[in-house]
């Protein structure tokens, strides 16, 4: 543990977000709007351009400024995990001191392991995901009311202060997400296997193990609706499962494996079994339905 | 081919529906807004109670009444298809002399076979497939909003007429749908094996291979998307796979062939090969997108 102090973000944190993309950008959003003073650095000035027009940043760069970056208490990092590692590897010194360090990276493990690995001792990094849809990249398709319902997640280890994991609550609060919770990495990495990779290896494979032409004039929303993440950013995906690659195989395998128990129920005649499954899917899908919000938008769990 | 005459349907023409559930009741709601003549037989007497409340029907009854058999033009059924089939078998001496019958099962090849070997020559079965979903059961559901947009699939045999196949597409214009197409029925239960079966193996399976728990506090909107059909009629659905067994094992192992091939590219750390699947399914996926509608609501192919 360190021995400097974290402070609560108020309007006078200097918010420094690097990377103005989809997330970047709803970030920027939410936080300007409600009075934060929000700077960033991105690669491109058509961006920062962007982004200055609508009052989303105070200002922005394309440089790697060691001003910019040396005054900010709050670093927001929203970059390709690679990108991101490299990005501390090359300029950490540039920090201030005392500086708190976050991601939006959606596989946690690996990264939290390296940054802190590497990362100075008068620093904290502290990993958070916001599980908010990005089907499109890019700023102008970024949109903080899609953080409404969803969940924040902050992935602590023992390496992280009390002071910056309550920060990192804080920032979900502010950014507008339903619900904040703490996982491990670990845990968090297990859980995002399950609900988003394994999904987007699902849509993807049922749009590309049928060619059957002609099949999109028969579509209903039911197909729709499962194939909906299978457009997909190649280069993010792929990089995202290559780092939960083992998690993400055994909950592939137990997918396969269920799926053919169903298929030989089905192959035998099986009702009953074929019945009962689908019983207990039902069940458990109840479970799942997305909380109704009340008048005043507060969930109700 | 038959030598009476089948008519286009019109405000006298004597609609009679058998089965006033989920999708019956949307049926019998398009019909009697416009100013149709329908009649019902039903299991459940509040059904009937209902409907007539609600000005869905013109009278119903729970008996299987001669007079209103006889009386009826266009007969649409809408049962579990093993129901039909022993309706038809029970009753079909009931029917008017030139009547035609039509149906609204998802599967389509036993059911069409079946019900046209057996039936009287001096009537006629068009058998139809209304592509809406019906995640719930019961008329109180029922709601005929559902067919706008979606596909009215009619499957013609050579015993059909093409007066009968006039009438079939003609029921889907007045029902609201939005774009009316003919497939044999061998064609249909190809298309349904992987556009629908598959896609609910799928989601019944995504729901009982884990049983982690509190997955559901994490959980964003693709696994909620993916799984929304797995909330399922098992009854149904269990019959329905069974009348369509062969199709659906051909669709359930290509799919999981193709998902083999993803899950050892990942294995192989394979990140080009991914990329170029996730890339071929973001292409395929926009051919899939849902017709925009102009701003009078007519679908804009």
């Amino acid at each position: 543990m360190h021995n400097f102090e974290i402070k609560p973000i108020t309007k006078d944190t200097n918010i420094l977000i690097v990377g103005l993309g989809v997330i970047g950008g709803g970030y920027a959003r939410a936080l300007s709007r409600q009075g934060y003073r929000v700077r960033c650095i991105t690669k491109n000035q058509a961006d920062i351009d962007y982004a200055l027009g609508l009052g989303m940043i105070e200002s922005g760069t394309t440089e790697v400024d060691p001003a910019l970056i040396g005054d900010a208490d709050l670093v927001v990092f929203a970059l390709y995990p690679h990108v991101f590692l490299e990005w501390i590897r090359a300029h950490q010194s540039l920090f201030k001191p005392g500086a708190l360090i976050t991601d939006v990276t959606g596989v946690k493990g690996s990264v939290v392991n390296a940054v802190q690995g590497m990362l100075r001792e008068d620093v904290e990094f502290i990993a958070a995901h916001p599980m908010a849809g990005r089907e499109r990249s890019g700023v102008e398709y970024s949109d903080d009311s899609v953080f409404q319902g969803a969940n924040f997640i902050v992935t602590p280890t023992e390496r992280n202060t009390p002071a910056a994991i309550a920060v990192a609550r804080q920032l979900g609060e502010i950014l507008g997400f339903a619900r904040i919770s703490e996982l491990t990495p670990q845990k968090h990495d297990e859980m995002i296997a399950f609900l988003s990779q394994l999904t987007h290896c699902i849509a993807v494979t049922l749009m590309t193990c049928s060619n059957k032409p002609s099949l999109e004039e028969y579509t209903g929303d039911s197909f729709r609706d499962l194939t909906r993440i299978a457009k997909i950013n190649d280069e993010m995906w792929s990089e995202l499962f290559l780092l939960n690659r083992d998690e993400l195989l055994r909950e592939m395998d137990s997918f396969i494996a269920e799926f053919g128990r169903f298929r030989y129920m089905l192959a035998m005649n099986d009702r009953e079994g074929m019945r009962e499954t689908m019983r207990a899917s039902t069940a458990r899908r109840a479970m799942f339905d997305k909380p109704k919000a009340d008048a005043d938008g507060t969930p109700n769990p």
